[in-house]
C-alpha cells in the first residue's frame, strides 16, 4: 500500500444509502433519484426511508411522525447550557454540537430511541439558541406542525404557509445524504468502535463545522449582498475573476455537470415565489446567476462551471428568513438523517475502521535530562 | 479501487508522531523508543515533545507547565452540567465527552490555547465528575502539583507519593500515541475540514468510548476479581479456554511479540511495589499472568500470545486506587496529547480526508403517495 493523501478515491464502505455520480449529475437516495423523492416526501418520510430502506405505509408513517414529535423538547439542563453559551457569544454550530452532546443526559443507550431524539431535538436546539442570542425567549415546539414546519415556527413564532413548509422540507430532504463526505465518514468511524449514536452525531457536527465541508453557504449570500444591485453584477464578478478569485456558488469538486441538488432547489424556489410576493431579491439573484455563468464561460472556457447547491441553498434559506449563521446548523439538521442512517448501516457491519499511517520521523532519540538540554536557538 | 473493509492496511497519512511495528514489538513516539522516554519524562514534557517535535529546554518546560496549570479550572457552567449528569447517572466517559464539548464556552478559537485548555481540563472534568457521582464535593486543582499528580489529588484529596506520581505519569506517557487508531483517525478527519481542536477531541472521545477501541481495561480487572485467589487461577482460565472463550489481557491484533507498552508498565509496577507495601494483589496478578501464558501455550501452541497493555493497565490503575469506570476516561486524558498532536499535524497538511463509498442499492425507485402504499407484511 502507498500513502493516498486525503484517501482520495479509496472506497471506505459499501452502502445502500446514496450514490453520487458527478459525471452525469446523478444523486440517488435510498433507491430514489433525488428529483423523484425530495420535492414530494415529508422530512419524516425521508428519515423513515433512509433508516428502514423503504417508504412507510400510512400507519407506520403516523406512528413514526408521532414518536419523533414526542422527542422535541430539550432537557432543562440543555437549555441552561444554551443560555450560558448565548451569554458567551458561542457560534450557533458550536452551541449545536455542545447541546447535542448533552442528549446523553436522557438517553437510554438504544439506537432507535437515540435516532429519534437526535432528529427531533436538533431543530429545537438551533431555534432555541437562535432566539436566545437574539434576546428573545425560546418558543416551545408546536405538536400540530410537522418536523420542518415546526422548525420555522420555533424560529419565528409564526406558522409557515404551505409553500414555505414545502420549501424548507425540500431543502432538508435534498441534503439528507451525499455519499462518503467527511462528516458522514466521521460518524461511521466513531460508530465502528461500537460507540453510541450521540457520540457519532456529535463528532459529525464537529466535522461539518469546518469551512472545507459545511461552511460554504454563507459566503454566497455575502457576495449577493456585496453586489447589491443588478447593474453591479457584471463589473463586480468580472473584477473578481480578473483577480483570479473564485465566484462563490459556482463549480463543484465532484459534479462535472449541473449538481442535481441545484435543480431540485431551483424548482422549490420557483414554487416559493409562484405568487410573485417579495420576488425582487430572487429576480436579482437570477440575474447574478446568468451573468456569472456567462462570465465563467468567458474566463474559464470549456470548464462548464455550473451553479452549485450552495447558491440555491443561500437563496432558499434567505428567502425563508434564515440568517446566514443558521445555514450550517440547518444543514446539520438535514444531514443528521444520513449520519444516523450510515451509523446504523455501520452498526450492522460491525467492523472497526482503522487505517494505517506511515512514520516519517527518526527512531533513535536518546533521553537527555532537562537540566542538560541546550536551549534551542530561536 | 476496490472496497477495503475497515480500511485495513490503507495508509491514511504520513506522520512524525509515532511508529508501531507489531512484528518486532517496537513503539516509537516522536523519535524516542517508548522505553527510553515514557518512564523518564513528565507528562508535560511528553505533551511538549509531541506538539513541538523536540524535548523542551528548562525555561520552555517551565513556561509550558505553568501555562497548562493555569487552564485547569472548569467553567462554572461545565460544573453545573456535570452535577446534572451525575443526578442522571450518566457514564463517566459520556460525561467527559459532554463536558469537553462545553470548553467552547471559553475558547478563543486558537489552536495553541485550545490544546492547553483541553489537556489541562480533562483530568479536572474526570475527577470532578467522579467525586460528584460518589456524593463527594469536587476538589479544586492544586497548583503545586504537576499534571499527573494533581489528577490523583483531585480524585482523592491526598497528595500522591513520588512512586505513585511516577506510575500514573508513566502510564499516561505510555498511551499518548499509537499510530492511526480509530479515535486518532477521527480527530484527523474532523480537523481535516478545518474544524477546531475541541470538535476534534470531542469526536475522538466518542470513538474511544466504543468497546472495540478504548473500552478494554475494565474486563481484565473483572477477570482477576472473578478468579479471586491464586489457587483458582488455573481451573478458572482452563475452563474458559475449554469453552473457547478469550482470556482478557492477553494477545493483541497488531503485536505478534510482547507489546512494548506492557514492558514499560511492568517496570512501573515493580517500582510502585518496590517498598513491598500492599503487594498481595500484585503478587496474585503475577501468578495469574504466568498461569495464563502457560495455558495459552497449551491451548494455542505456537501462537505465542503475550500479556498485553490492558493487563498491566488494569493492574497499575487499580493499584493507584482507580475504579474500572475511570480506566477509559483516564486513557482519554493520556491519548488526548496524541489526538491534539495529530490534529496539529493535519492542520499543517490542510487537506480534507474524504474517501468514497460504492452504492449497492437500486436506482429506479418511483414515488408512490402514502395513501396508495401497500402496508408491508411483517
Amino acid at each position: 500500500m502507498t500513502y493516498i493523501p486525503g484517501l482520495k478515491g479509496v472506497i471506505a464502505t459499501e452502502t445502500h444509502l446514496s450514490s453520487v455520480d458527478g459525471e452525469i449529475g446523478e444523486l440517488i437516495i435510498a433507491s430514489y433519484p433525488l428529483e423523484e423523492i425530495a420535492p414530494r416526501a415529508t422530512f419524516e418520510e425521508m428519515a423513515y426511508l433512509l433508516w428502514h430502506h423503504s417508504l412507510p405505509s400510512q400507519s407506520s408513517l403516523n406512528a413514526f411522525t408521532e414518536s419523533i414529535q414526542k422527542h422535541r423538547t430539550l432537557p432543562n439542563a440543555t437549555i441552561v447550557l444554551l443560555r450560558e453559551a448565548a451569554s458567551q457569544n458561542v457560534s450557533v454550530i458550536d452551541a449545536l454540537r455542545m447541546a447535542t452532546a448533552t442528549l446523553s443526559l436522557t438517553s437510554t443507550n438504544d439506537d432507535a430511541s437515540d435516532a429519534q431524539t437526535l432528529i427531533a431535538t436538533l431543530p429545537t436546539i438551533v431555534a432555541t439558541y437562535w432566539r436566545l442570542i437574539n434576546n428573545q425567549e425560546p418558543i416551545a415546539p408546536n405538536p400540530n406542525l410537522n418536523h420542518a414546519a415546526n422548525y420555522l415556527y420555533m424560529l419565528t413564532g409564526k406558522n409557515p404557509n404551505p409553500a414555505q413548509t414545502r420549501a424548507i422540507t425540500t431543502y432538508l430532504n435534498t441534503i439528507t445524504d451525499h455519499g462518503m463526505n467527511a462528516s458522514t465518514f466521521t460518524a461511521r468511524v466513531i460508530t465502528s468502535t461500537r460507540s453510541d449514536l450521540i457520540s457519532a452525531i456529535v463528532g459529525a457536527i464537529g466535522a461539518l463545522k469546518g469551512p472545507l465541508h459545511g461552511g460554504a453557504p454563507g459566503p454566497v449570500l455575502q457576495m449577493l449582498q456585496e453586489i447589491h444591485s443588478a447593474e453591479n453584477a457584471e463589473p463586480y464578478m468580472r473584477a473578481k475573476l480578473e483577480k483570479g478569485e473564485r465566484l462563490m456558488g459556482f463549480g463543484h469538486a465532484i459534479y462535472k455537470v449541473r449538481d442535481p441538488r441545484a435543480d431540485v432547489l431551483y424548482d422549490a424556489l420557483e414554487s416559493l415565489f409562484a405568487d410573485n410576493s417579495d420576488r425582487d431579491f430572487y429576480t436579482f439573484a437570477q440575474h447574478v446567476e446568468k451573468t456569472a455563468i456567462t462570465l465563467l464561460e468567458e474566463f474559464k472556457p470549456g470548464r462548464r462551471l455550473q451553479t452549485n447547491v450552495e447558491f440555491y441553498t443561500a437563496l432558499l434559506l434567505h428567502s425563508l428568513g434564515l440568517h446566514p449563521d443558521l445555514f450550517t446548523p440547518t444543514f446539520a439538521m438535514g444531514r443528521a438523517v444520513g449520519w444516523i442512517a450510515h451509523s446504523l448501516e455501520q452498526r450492522a457491519l460491525d467492523r472497526i475502521i482503522r487505517p494505517e499511517s506511515v512514520y516519517t520521523g527518526h527512531k533513535n532519540g536518546q533521553w537527555i535530562p532537562v537540566e542538560k538540554r541546550e536551549p534551542l536557538l530561536t
